[in-house]
């Protein structure tokens, strides 16, 4: 076995550098689903002419296969490269070779398309805890359920699932992910680098002109007549909402990826970002003068920007919503319900995650045809970032409600709907042990002998949580030490940021680099902490360990085992039966 | 539901400090299974009477109940502090409420008896990697599967199971646990105290008169006549193969664990620790002048010391084998196969965790009434404490290597065990990317700006594994960045260590401290770090995340979501069927 592993290594890397001449999209080894749209693309390393160039599948020209010619481009970028390129196709299932020449060197990538069994699922929904750790999970469960000598008092809804698997989340070009690439794999199977989604990054300048794959939502949409939402906290148009429907390979493009997602006109779109959707001029972001609130309002939406016009708007169960709650991102609960710091004061009346997910559930719900949701709870990457570990927890906490109440939602229909959680990708962060305030430090000693570890880490004293599992404290005098392997330069205070999410990090006196937040320099007992991570890094930066996928629900049981994050895709593309839909 | 847990933890508190005089062991909440050994002990927070003391079990008499009074203790440790206690109690499956009194307050606990349905498994293998974390196994499976454009080109044998859980692994005095407490937890099905492995942890300063609850290396023996293995590369002596068989407090009761060790029989001991077997006037560490080699050889073992000697020994598959290849720990297999660092120039004929497994196998097979057996990858910890990072990931991947080749062996026997391969507990440590020797740190530049992140990781460029899954070098160009969240003061030098296993620090100026080993001052590029842990500690820490639990085999369908670890041995209980044993 370990042998026959090795030699497929060798032949794959002997094919690599042999022919590294032309690049083709979708590379190698890619899988789909069949019926799913992809564009076909092949660049060569220097200028080729029709007479030279060559592309065949499984040794037929593709023009024949696919009934089209692919367009030559014969100077790239206006270099001296040229590409061939076919867009929008589709295979049936089978195993295919593909094969490109220039004339004298050729390369060759094998597809899988596959066919799935009849549809199982009605509705499919997507939770994504963005950046969700394991320390993360055992601190929720922790400070949400409570624990007395060693075992807890309760499970939570995203762990206590009866399928679960370990998912890898290495992109195409790297073994650590960003959350757009990360949430592309699972919207379209396909790997693809950091920063794109969507589609392959190509080597054109044009972040919008590369080789697009179709996403689950897209064909969902298309094959099935399902009704998308995609519901969040960071900004709607942040790498994974957008991944769900947009493609482009610059994340940061928001405002062609609104103008995306307007063209898609997906039944429910919620969360923060607004200020991409209004024009400079009128107090937003947008470059190009669009108003896409009129956009979508004229397209027949009800808008919602606050939790009480969500709640109204709600009642009357509208066809289709825009909520847009934040010009940025929105607030993490510990600041909505605790402690009012960062966006709270401007914008006082954000909704919860769960009622967000309530009421795309009663809207969603209603299109006959069935519904695929994704709903992130996307602050946890951003504190995980920010080293800021309770919002991190809290926002924890406050997706495994969302869950749990979509779990009963889903039971009391007869379970007719596949529920997935996972993260895209891990935080580098482990509790070591708690923050213990009563610890006397020796008079020589600093904030570090206050680490209690092993049996001195004892048992948090949080209070007990509230209805929703929320401590209504967080400053208590012994406190979960979550600690981060990478580290910018920062102040660290071993203390709860009361104030507002913690800020790490100001921009360094080098252009591009970064320094520590003198804010947090009095802060009794804080240490300068020199970070490990190059001073262009302003942040804990993500890790590579596979992530935990959980799942219930009709098609779950093909999770289980490893798995890679495409196939993610490939578990709700044969749970709605989205390759049989063409035969029926 | 949330609401109830609320209330269920109100009332918990509620009870446990209204009513701290009295302390009861087994704790609150413990579950055992139905003819389970255990010890029963009061302790009284004064001196009590016989007249005033009383103890009762669902209303009734304990003395009644259980056929024999408990032994008062007036004044343990000659302290005014009195005890009850009752030894080798076993109980039929039921709800039990323990209810002891002395005379003015009460205390109670709660405990759950289970049945068992009949027995499943003819075999139980039980492997453990001790501090085996997330980041030791997405680099295992980087470097002996190897991996093109994000996708892997194999699975690891532990990862690939039909079954999988999140197990919780704290401990009954703290949310991080140690390999004493972690094991005894999986063998005995109770939480204890860090250090205690099957007892509770008593306040009596003896470390071998706590309260001892039975094992399921020794219930399986007792009850059903199976045989026992236990294979590590540790020290065979030290927590985790320990934890099998043996019950103390204190962990580190070397020469008292190799006499319980001897005491229990069994079948299959493998591992290092032989220094603990021989009187220090024999070259040994044995304060009690005793010969356990001798003792073992009377007792009908055969012995062997090197990997010859175990291959020769094999050939006639003893009925009882007892291997030490080393005075110590082992060996790892980086070590041992590759660089000859560490112990290898005084031991270098010790065998391979696969070899000892293959041999235990073979051994413990010709028990007709089927086996349990524990195989401990044990130093992977121990590498993690001490930063060295390819040791612990090759150490991972020889686990793998065991428990692929034990699937096998499992499988051609028509798959009549049950196989469960975990952890014991977690370390914080991190996959942040790699360490990238050709990226030219800029002038002013440090170590740091040579760590690779996000799409600068890419992917490491260590040569394609053997046959066995192990590159043949680790010091590529392009290596794996596995960082720690828990540091100690060290050197940080970002390189692997070629010469023997890391050292991170030395003793301190003041006792009981640790300082950076100047060891590693002088290697290019080296940065002295200063740690975030308690200057007493001298290395990296555990940490409190669940660890993964894959499982195959009769009886694994029990492994699923979340699991606390006193789970882990009910597991295995039902799986022998151990309480339907006593009514067949």
């Amino acid at each position: 076995m370990t042998r026959h592993f090795v030699t497929t290594i060798a032949a794959a890397m002997l094919i690599s550098s042999a022919a590294a001449a032309q690049t083709i999209y979708p590379i190698d080894r890619a899988e789909m689903v069949a019926g799913a749209k992809f564009d076909l693309k092949v660049e060569f390393a220097g200028e080729v002419t029709a007479g030279n160039a060559s592309l065949t599948i499984n040794g037929t020209d593709a023009a024949t296969l696919f009934g089209k010619a692919p367009e030559l481009i014969a100077r790239e970028d206006g270099k001296p490269q040229s590409a061939l390129l076919l867009r929008e196709l589709t295979l049936p299932a089978g195993h295919y070779q593909v094969q490109a020449s220039d004339g004298s060197s050729q390369q060759s990538v094998r597809w899988t398309v596959y066919d799935t069994a009849p549809r199982r699922a009605k509705n499919v929904i997507l939770f994504i805890g963005d950046g969700l750790s394991p320390a993360h999970r055992i601190a929720a469960r922790l400070l949400s359920k409570g624990i007395r000598e060693g075992k807890s008092f309760g499970k939570l809804a995203i762990d206590d699932m009866p399928q679960m698997a370990l998912v890898a989340t290495a992109g195409s070009d790297s073994i650590i992910t960003d959350s757009a690439n990360a949430a592309s794999a699972y919207a379209t199977g396909h790997k693809t680098a950091v920063n794109a989604m969507g589609v392959y990054a190509d080597r054109s300048a044009s972040p919008f002109d590369d080789p697009k794959v179709e996403t689950i939502a897209e064909l969902a949409k298309r094959r099935l007549g399902l009704a998308v939402g995609i519901v969040t906290n960071t900004e709607i148009e942040d790498a994974t909402p957008a991944a769900m429907l947009t493609h482009t390979r610059r994340r940061a493009a928001y405002d062609q990826i609104v103008e995306q997602l307007f063209a898609a006109q997906p039944q429910v779109l919620m969360g923060g970002g607004g200020a991409h959707f209004l024009p400079k001029e009128a107090g937003g972001k947008r470059k190009d003068g669009a108003d896409y609130f009129a956009k979508f309002r004229d397209a027949g939406y009800r808008i919602a920007t606050t939790a009480t016009e969500l709640d109204a708007v709600s009642k009357d169960t509208p066809p289709k919503l825009l909520g847009l709650f934040a010009p940025g991102n929105m607030d993490g609960v510990l600041d909505r319900r605790f402690l009012k710091g960062g966006g709270v004061a401007k914008n006082p009346d954000q909704p919860d995650l769960t009622q967000q997910v309530a009421v795309a559930l009663d809207v969603l719900s209603k299109h006959d045809a069935g519904f695929f949701l994704m709903v992130e709870s996307g602050l946890i990457d951003k504190y995980a970032h920010a080293l800021d570990m309770e919002r991190a927890v809290y926002d924890t906490i406050m997706l495994d409600n969302a869950v749990r109440q979509t779990r009963d939602w889903a039971k009391a229909r007869g379970d007719d709907t596949l529920i997935l959680v996972l993260a895209d990708h891990n935080h580098p962060n482990a509790l070591v042990g708690t923050i213990n305030d009563d610890m006397s430090a020796p008079p020589s000693g600093t904030a570090r002998e206050r680490i209690g570890v092993y049996d001195k880490a004892g048992f948090p004293n949080y209070p007990s949580p509230d209805a929703d599992g929320y401590p209504a404290r967080i400053d208590v005098s012994r406190r979960l030490a979550i600690l981060s392997a990478s580290l910018p330069d920062h102040y660290e205070t071993l203390r709860p940021k009361l104030d507002g999410p913690n800020e790490p990090t100001t921009p360094g006196d080098t252009p591009g680099t970064f320094k520590a937040n003198d804010k947090y320099k009095d802060v009794p007992g804080a240490v300068l902490r020199i970070g490990n991570l190059p001073a262009m890094m302003n942040a804990s930066v993500h890790s590579g360990e596979d992530v935990i996928l959980t799942a219930t629900g009709p098609g779950s049981e093909r999770v289980r085992g490893s798995m890679d994050n495409t196939e993610v895709f490939r578990v709700m593309a044969e749970a709605l039966g989205l390759a049989a839909a063409k035969k029926e």
